[in-house]
C-alpha cells in the first residue's frame, strides 16, 4: 500500500528550472538538465529527488543522503556528499518550500472528497450561494447562509442561519459554523466548532442561570483554524480573529476574545473569556490564558505558561505565572539548586547521626 | 457585513416597561417613556441602548458611555454622567441578564439552522419521536432511539441505538450520543462526544485486552454541555452528571465519574474514571482531577491544578498536587523568596570572588 | 428508564460453566449449578450476579456485596462472606474481563446505529468496498476510497479521496479520516480527526507562509483512537501510529510523529510534531512532549509532565521539565520543606521583632 499518493505530482522538472524558481546557484560541474521528479526528506530522497539542509543537527543525514540534489546555504555547500547536486540559496528551509510548493500545487489547501457539487438537497432555499461554490454531499448549509465563490464546503460540515463566509474559503468535514462572519481564504480544518455559545452564567445558591450571548464570530482573511478547535461567540460583544493569524488543533478561544493579527497559538492552549492578544503574538502548546487579560504586540509565551496579568509587547514569557522567560528561567535554576543543597544537607545530617549511633553502639 | 444579526430582537421598551421587569427605580427627572431599542456593553452603547455598571475596573468606561440608560447600584448612582438615565437595581449584573433575555428571547437556547423537519429519511423506522420533535437535514436517529417533545436534533448530530433523550432539549450539529440517557432541557453543544467507551484494558506484556464497557451516561435535567466536550460511558455502572451542572467546552469526562449538581467545569478540565465530584463543586481551566478521587460539595479547585486526593468539601484548593488555596499560595511565595535570596547571594559570593581575584591581580 | 439496556446479554450460565472459561476453583460445598445471569461491581451485585474482588481497597466493599459469586485470589478467600459463592482464580480482574466479554460478546467494539446498509447514496461511484462493508446513513466515503470487509463506517463520518481502512475496522459517527492508511481492526471512535493538515509555516515578518503537508497517517492493527483526537498528517514523511497502541480522548498527535507498537497515551495528551515514542510507552494525562523528542521503549511519563530532552529506554519519568521519577519526587518534597522551613523562620523573625518592640513599648 505505500505508494498510494493523496496529492497530484507535477513534474518531472530540469534542475536548472527549479534553481530558477528560487533564484539558487548550481555549482560547477552539475548537469543542469538532471530531471527532478520529487521532494523527499535527506534520510528518504533518492537521485531523482531533491531535499534541503539548514539545520547542524541533521549533518550525518546530509553526509548519508542519497538524494540527487540538495539545497543549502554557501557555508555549508562542502557538507554536501558527491554524488548530490548542490543547489545554493541563502534560506534553504523557505526556498525548499517554494519547490515543495511547485510539485504538489493542490496541496496547500484541503483536497476535494467528492468531485461535484451534489444536486444541492442540503443546500437550504433562502441561501444565497456565488458560482463556483461547491457544497459536498452531506453538508448542511442552513437558512439566509451566503457563501462566496470558489470556497468548499466539505462532507458533513454544516453552515448556519445567516452565517457568511467569504471567498476561496474551505470549511472541512464535520465542521460546524454559526453566528460567525468569514473572510476570504480562510481554512478551517475537520470539526472545528465556531459561534456556539460563550459559557456566561449568573451563579446563584440555587443554580445557575444562563447569560444569553447575542455576539457573533468575526474571522478575518487568510485565517487558518486547526481541527476540532472551539471558538464560542461573545456575549455582548464580538469574538475577533485577526487577519492571517494560524490556530492548531484543539484551541479554546472564549467569548468576547480578541486576537489580533499574524499570531500564532500552538495546540491545546486556552484564551478565556474577553482576554486580547496584540499583532504577532505567539503562544506555546498546552498554555492557559485568563480573562480580561491584554497581551502585547509580539510579545511570545512558552509552553505550559499561565498568563494571569497582562504582558507589555515584545519579550518572551513563561512560567506559572508568566513572567520575563529569563527571570523565570533564572528561579528555576535556583530553585532546583536549593533542592540538591538541601538535599545533601539532610544526607550529611543523616550521615553525622548514623554515625553518632554507631560509636554510640560500639 | 456588520449589520448581520443572528437573533431576533423584540422591542423597543419604554424605560419604565424596562424597570417593571427588574424592580428598578428610576431617578427623578428621568423620562419614563423614553424608548429603548437594544441592549449594548457600556463602551459600544448609544442613546436608544441600555448598558450596565458594576465592576470599578470599568469607571471609566461609565464615565465615557453614550449609553441612553444605565442599570447601575445605588452607591454607583453619582457615577453615572448626565446625559444617561439611571435605572437603580441592587444586583446590576443580573438584573441586566433578565433585560437581554427579554430583549433577544430565542438566545437562551440554539437556534434552528433549518427551519422544518425534512421529510425524516434520517430517523429509523424503529424510533420513537413524540410530537413536536424537530430532525434537521442530515441528522441521524438511529435505532429504538426515543426522544421527547419539544427536543431539536440539530444537523449533522447523531443519536444512537436505544438512546432516550427528554423534552425541550437540543443536540448541537455534529453531536454524537450514544449508551445514554437524558433528562429535560438539556443542551449539548456542537461536537460534544457522549456514550462511547472508557479507556480501559488489561495490560500486558504482549500488548492490552479491551474491557469491555457496558454501563451508560447518564444526564440529568438542565444540564449544559460545551462544544467538543466527551463523556465515556461507564465500564459497569454509569457516568452520571447531575442536575443543572454547566460544562465548559473540551472537558474530558472518564468513564464510571459522578458529577453533582450545579457544578461548573471550565475548559479542558481532566476528570479521569472513577472520580466523584458532590454539589456545586467548581474546577477551574485546565485542571486535571485524578482517577477514584473524591471532591466535597462546593469545594473550588483553581485552574491548572492537579487533584491527587480527596478533598473536603467546601473551602478553595490549587496547586500541583492541589491543597488548600492560602497554604498553596503562601508556599508559591515563599518558593519564589527563596529563589531570590539564593540568587542575590549567589551574586554576593560572585562579587566577593572577583573582589579578591582582582586584588590578587593588582 | 433505568432498565435501558445497550447490549444484549449471553446467559444465564451455571457457575461450573464460568468457572470452566476461566479456569476457576469453586471452593468446596458451593452449588455449581447456581445460574448466573449478569456481572456487576461488588457495591451493586445481587444474588444472580457475579463480581469480583481484586484491590485492597475495596475490602469492605466486599464484605458487604449480596453478589452470588465472586472471583478472588486465594489469599483473599476467607474475606467473602457467607451467602456469596467464591471462584479463586489467580488474577480475579483479568478473568472477571473475560468472563464480562463472554456475558456481552457484542461489547468490545462499538454498535450499530443502524442496521442496514443504505442505498449506497453515501459512497462515490469511484470507491471500493470489498463484500460486508457496511455504510450508515449520513456516512460519506470519498472518491477512491478502499475499504475492507467487516468494516463498519457509522453515522456522519467522512472518508476522504484514496483513504485506504483495513477489515473488521469501526469507524465511529462523524470522525473524518483524510489522507490515511489504516490496518485490520482499528476501533475510531467519534469526533477524531485523522489526516489534516499538520501546523506548519514559514513565519516571516509580514505572515506566515503555509508549508505544504504532503505525508500521510498510517494507523497499524488493533490500534484504538478516543474520542475527538487529532492525529494530523505528515510534511514530508508519514505519521505513523504502531501496532496495538491505545490512544484516550483528546489527544493531539503532531505531524511526523513517530508512536510505536501497544503504546498508552492518556486524555489530553499532546505530542508535537517529529517526536518519536518506542513500544510499550505510557504516557498520563495532559503530559506534553516537545517536538523532535525521542522517548525509549517502555519508558512511563507521569501526568501534567513537560518531557522536553530524550528520555532513555524503561523507567519513569515525571515533572516540568521531565526527569527520572525518583529525582522529581524528591526534589519536589524537599521544595515543599525548604518552604516550610523558610515561612517558620519568617514567623519566627517576626515573632522576635514584635516581642522586642512590646518590650520597648513597656
Amino acid at each position: 500500500m505505500d505508494d498510494v499518493r493523496f496529492f497530484d505530482r507535477a513534474g518531472p522538472f530540469a534542475l536548472e528550472e527549479i534553481a530558477g524558481w528560487i533564484g539558487a546557484t548550481a555549482t560547477a560541474g552539475t548537469d543542469r538538465q538532471q530531471p527532478i521528479e520529487d521532494v523527499a526528506p535527506l534520510t528518504l530522497a533518492g537521485p531523482s529527488q531533491i531535499s534541503f539542509f539548514d539545520n547542524p543537527k541533521y549533518q550525518r543525514d546530509l553526509a548519508a543522503t542519497g538524494a540527487g540534489a540538495c539545497l543549502v546555504a554557501k557555508r555549508n555547500l562542502d557538507r554536501v556528499p558527491a554524488g548530490t547536486a548542490a543547489l545554493v540559496v541563502s534560506e534553504p528551509a523557505r526556498a525548499f518550500n517554494e519547490v515543495v510548493r511547485r510539485f504538489y500545487p493542490d496541496a496547500t489547501r484541503p483536497g476535494a472528497i467528492w468531485d461535484e457539487a451534489p444536486a444541492g438537497s442540503g443546500v437550504h432555499p433562502s441561501a444565497h450561494l456565488e458560482d463556483g461554490v461547491f457544497v459536498e454531499p452531506g453538508a448542511i448549509v442552513g437558512m439566509e447562509a451566503h457563501i462566496g465563490r470558489g470556497t468548499r464546503i466539505q462532507a458533513g460540515a454544516v453552515v448556519g442561519r445567516r452565517v457568511r463566509i467569504g471567498r476561496d474559503c474551505t470549511i472541512g468535514p464535520g465542521v460546524s459554523v454559526l453566528h460567525a462572519l468569514l473572510g476570504d481564504r480562510v481554512i478551517v480544518h475537520p470539526g472545528v466548532r465556531i459561534g456556539q455559545d460563550g459559557f456566561g452564567y449568573a451563579m446563584g445558591p440555587s443554580g445557575h442561570a444562563k447569560i444569553p450571548q447575542i455576539g457573533r464570530v468575526i474571522i478575518q482573511n487568510d485565517v487558518e483554524i486547526g481541527a476540532n478547535t472551539t471558538i464560542d461567540r461573545g456575549a455582548l460583544r464580538d469574538t475577533t480573529i485577526g487577519e492571517g493569524t494560524k490556530i492548531d488543533n484543539m484551541v479554546q478561544i472564549g467569548h468576547n476574545v480578541v486576537v489580533g493579527r499574524h499570531c500564532v497559538i500552538v495546540s491545546q492552549v486556552a484564551i478565556a473569556g474577553s482576554a486580547t492578544l496584540g499583532d504577532f503574538v505567539a503562544i506555546g502548546g498546552q498554555a492557559g490564558i485568563m480573562n480580561h487579560v491584554t497581551i502585547g504586540d509580539y510579545a511570545q509565551v512558552a509552553t505550559l505558561s499561565a498568563v494571569r496579568e497582562d504582558l507589555p509587547p515584545k519579550g518572551r514569557y513563561g512560567g506559572v505565572p508568566a513572567r520575563p522567560a529569563r527571570e523565570w528561567l533564572k528561579e528555576t535554576a535556583a530553585l532546583q539548586k536549593v533542592a540538591q543543597e538541601y538535599m545533601a544537607a539532610r544526607k550529611r545530617d543523616k550521615g553525622t547521626q548514623e554515625d553518632g549511633r554507631e560509636r554510640e553502639s560500639e
